[in-house]
């Protein structure tokens, strides 16, 4: 039997990246952003809504008094920080850091109970209740946090102690549930433990981890409904329960699912964990549902900054092509978690367009919900945002025109962090005969092809330009595939091995330049990516899209905002032939490529009438519009914002 | 001192009307609608929420056991019904009708108790608690409601029962609400009675029922509010209300109020209610402040249908431009007040502007709301409708894609009913000198202008056709003017009299065309309006409709259905300069004018990609776009509708 699986990424210790985008903010991260989570977390930061996790720890290890706070899952923040800062600690020495993390991680040694069972929730709060709502409580999408942590800060480290916890925790639950006679055929409220599971299967070799996020995937949505057998025996009344089936992914067995539903985060951990699950027990038949309900995302559900959940209301998918501007919940972690979902496709199946969706979700959706000084957060990145009927009306209420320093429920600032932190790892990828490049982020890697170890190095300004100079060293000469990922959004690529063009064309498998040949120490290749700038225009059945056009080069999608074009951006309109100069600016924004336009603005009349006949003759001034990097909004004024501007 | 009042209404038992739009309505709403209602009133329609209206009465009149059922202000369905039922009385004899009026006035006769008290859910459900919580109660709105009943019935029958009863609860209301020392200062949550004291005070000359209209006005608002005070009183604690001081247009004193703010039909009853008492006491200053709020309604928060309120939260304004399609709630009983408010501003100043909103919200928002077999309704009326989205999000989850036998929350369906029942009063008005002529209703009228009794015939096949052929025949001839109101839609206008052209512009004064002469038995003036079919913009500061138009022909508002154009209205265009041609269908929707464009149609391609490059040359198709009359959408299969179209 052939392993699914097709192309390991290179992990993200092996790989230092010094790009004009993410190397930034990953810096940021490290002198800044870390700690001020750290602080966050230990309730020492002024002006910001209290997190009380790290107390939540103490009062549970019984070493200080006092009462639970926060959300039901407020542990988890605490482990996606260790697992951020495990990624740090495992590429630079940071010896602050890395006290913190001891600290941490003996606090949660501390915690746990003698059973293995660990959740300061319950352990505070609810004594006596665990296990009894796994529909609303979180605790196995808490235990997947302190999985994925346990697993990041052993391989950062070589430590045992946390690895250790997660493995008393995992064990406590591999007893308490699954199919056997003796045990409850539970799952999840919110995946996570899924993903998490087979990351720790594959770091200790345990099977029955990986046995147990299979069942979890698979008992999902079974008849009879686990969260209806669990209300029935805690004495809720029938319909009680504040959403329906598909909010929580079970409104059928998974396997008979045929559309990506509900909250959007549930959704695609689900469907990571599930391609995980596919990948190591070889299972052709899971892979399909996960695509198909993956294709769906993609295909008919994700805004052009690869954001994902139209609907505030419980943060998820709606229907096929419903994806207003305005009311966009697009949840930062929903973004992070597509990118998760697509780094997996590509690891079974690389196929441009799952890199390319992963390069549209990093440099947008998930970019823009941190600010350029790494301490404020956005939770919800609408595409378009007026400011006065953002807080006026009741519907676009979820919607912050500033980003904030913190959140009542945190998940996104550490899952930006840990994402951050591990962004080495989504560029390239290896099986026994190829390298993978998914990503064109300037740096160097180490990587190892068919027993070869191979040095590779990036050259370029990608994104803002589109030239990427490759040198490879590897320890010997070998034969083998250098794939590089030639973008959708690229309608013209030229490339180029020692100096001698290629043809792209010739060497294309599912959107991959495959150059095969025997490489030797100091080979050099340039792909040369044209990167004009682009109106792009929506599918004719998204609404909310008609008779509008994003602007996009290369894989940067651009907004207007008011503090570069004034108020009142739907009287702005982007003439089809005008041209759309690119310009870098390093003095703005960090440094960013800003797009100008020759574009009108609808004139105001001289009266007050709300509705008037079309006038004959020109009714819009000339005006130039300036477009800056979706990513980098609201970090000047506050203001308007727009990414779809109408087309005149 | 001068009135402010200028034109006094000719009465809706003066004037017949007799044309295509109007009559037929009326015409179902005597045959069959107000049956129907008052079967619903009496829970003998099944398939629709049950009404219990007439079986509180019985309860409260201690004829039959059982307890309140229904909204807290159910009795006001009832009472809506009987004005209704008044004003159909008063024009042609109906024997059934004046049984069922007579049943339920003696069933409210019944109900009162000694103190003169009447509201069934105080006196059923929660006897002892009366006059506590007037913020959220609706005990004089109510009593505003039995009062406008016992007005119209007493004008239409000459019977005193209900008047009688109206004066009682109005005398126990004065007695326990006002200034004095022994009262209370308390005002209703939602207003209403002020307009009705106002009419009560007009037919019985009584001058306290002024004074508390205009008390119940001048109170509102002031500090300490009185909300705050009786929620103290009751042991509310601080913060539990729902909603905040504007929803309820206690935001400041009234007329420190600058902007129309809250809860939509509350506002404008409010304003009704405001002009009414401005206009008894000769208030130029409460006049200005209704004229500033009503001018910020309908220069800025107001739809090209003449709907109200954008937001489903509170059914409320929002703020200035914010008139987004698909979420506009739009209430049918907002747009009725918006007449209700017009109406009376033209009572003080004829002036065109007025009579235009008065129109356009007659002929398109309120007219929406009712089916054309007259037992269906809209109780919100988007702009937009996308009926998969409609049920799958949360926030346009108020938007029904198809009318109503019923509601739980019923204002609606009898609004519509005394709206009709009373269409005549809004055509004619007299002052001393002047016959006005606010709307085009073909029918005739007796009106009297300084003491001289003139009869008038409009013969017209307005609003589809702009010719007016006006007849008068006064009981003698005298000189006085006869102001006709050229539409502000109408670029073109003729006017003719007994055949000699007369140059409207040379005798326009705000808007109405003035024709001052000796006129005799016989005199024939012609008015012919030009109605071209419009493409109507919005003002620019309108997000919602940017890039977009709006067909409009004479006085009514055109929509897409997709019954003629097909699903995915969003990807329809009309270009710029093509024909828009009118076409009288006699076969379709009770008879319409309806409007045929060559359009586009935007192509969907052969990928299913959801973002692409926009691409070189053509990538839409020519269609034939047919547009129908908004208040007529979904009268077929449901399906998409669409008012504001992509301009190509």
């Amino acid at each position: 039997m052939i392993s699914l699986r097709r192309a390991w990424p290179v992990r993200w210790d092996r790989v230092r990246v010094a790009d004009p985008v993410f190397a930034p903010r990953r810096q940021v991260l490290r002198e800044r952003g870390i700690g001020y989570q750290w602080d966050v977390l230990n309730d020492r930061v002024a002006g910001v809504p209290r997190s009380h996790a790290v107390a939540n720890f103490r009062i549970a290890a019984g070493e200080m008094q006092g009462s639970f706070y926060g959300m039901v899952f407020q542990d988890s923040d605490l482990y996606k920080w260790l697992e951020a800062a495990a990624y740090l600690l495992a590429t630079e020495p940071a010896p602050q850091l890395a006290e913190w993390v001891a600290t941490a991680v003996d606090l949660v040694v501390r915690a746990q109970q003698p059973d293995g069972y660990l959740d300061t929730y319950f352990q505070v709060a609810e004594p006596g209740q665990r296990w009894t709502n796994l529909r609303d409580q979180h605790e196995l999408y808490c235990a997947g946090h302190l999985i994925e942590a346990a697993v990041a800060h052993h391989l950062a480290t070589g430590r045992p102690e946390l690895l250790t916890v997660a493995r008393r925790l995992a064990d406590h639950i591999a007893r308490r549930f699954g199919p056997g006679p003796d045990q409850r055929r539970g799952y999840p409220g919110h995946p996570e433990i899924e993903l998490a599971l087979v990351r720790l299967y594959r770091v200790t070799g345990e099977r029955s981890y990986l046995d147990l996020a299979r069942y979890f995937v698979d008992e999902r949505g079974r008849r009879p409904l686990y969260f209806d057998v669990e209300a029935h025996e805690r004495g809720e009344a029938p319909g009680h329960r504040h959403f329906d089936d598909s909010y929580y992914q079970v409104h059928a067995p998974f396997r008979q699912q045929r559309t990506i539903e509900g909250h959007a985060v549930r959704a695609l951990y689900l469907l990571s964990g599930a391609l995980d699950v596919a990948m190591e027990t070889d299972d052709p038949e899971l892979l399909q549902v996960c695509r198909r309900l993956l294709d769906n995302a993609v295909e008919r559900r994700m805004y052009v900054t690869g954001g994902v959940g139209s609907s505030a209301w419980g943060e998820r998918f709606t229907i096929d092509y419903d994806l207003p501007n305005d009311r966009a919940y697009t949840e930062t972690c929903a973004a992070i978690a597509l990118v998760f979902a697509m780094h997996r496709l590509l690891q079974v199946e690389p196929d441009r367009r799952y890199g390319d969706v992963m390069e549209r979700a990093l440099y947008n959706g998930v970019l823009g919900g941190l600010s350029l000084d790494g301490t404020h957060f956005f939770y919800v990145n609408p595409l378009e945002v007026w400011p006065e009927v953002a807080s006026a009306r009741h519907d676009t209420r979820h919607v912050l025109v500033q980003r904030q320093g913190w959140f009542d429920c945190a998940c996104c600032p550490p899952n930006l962090a840990r994402l951050l932190a591990s962004i080495g790892q989504y560029v390239y990828a290896t099986d026994e005969a190829s390298l993978y490049v998914h990503l064109y982020v300037a740096g160097e890697a180490e990587a190892e092809v068919g027993g070869v170890p191979v040095h590779l190095t990036q050259a370029t300004r990608y994104p803002w330009e589109g030239t990427v100079d490759l040198t490879l060293r590897p320890a010997s000469p070998a034969r083998w595939t250098l794939a590089l990922r030639i973008p959708g959004w690229a309608r013209e690529a030229r490339l180029a091995v020692n100096g001698e063009p290629v043809d792209p064309a010739a060497v294309l498998d599912r959107g991959y330049a495959r150059l095969t040949r025997v490489w030797h120490h100091g080979d050099r290749v340039r792909l040369e990516l044209l990167m004009p700038v682009e109106r792009i225009q929506a599918h004719p059945r998204v609404r909310a899209d008609a008779g509008r056009v994003a602007v996009q080069r290369g894989p940067i999608v651009y907004c207007l905002e008011e503090v570069d074009n004034g108020p009142n951006l739907a009287a702005l309109m982007l003439p089809r032939d005008g041209r759309l100069r690119p310009e870098w600016r390093p003095d703005l924004l960090g440094g960013v490529v800003v797009i100008t336009a020759e574009g009108r603005r609808r004139r105001e009349g001289p009266s007050n009438e709300l509705y008037r006949p079309v006038a004959d003759g020109d009714d819009a001034e000339a005006v130039t519009l300036t477009f800056v990097p979706y990513a980098t909004w609201a970090n000047r004024q506050p203001g308007e914002m727009l990414v779809w501007v109408g087309e005149a």
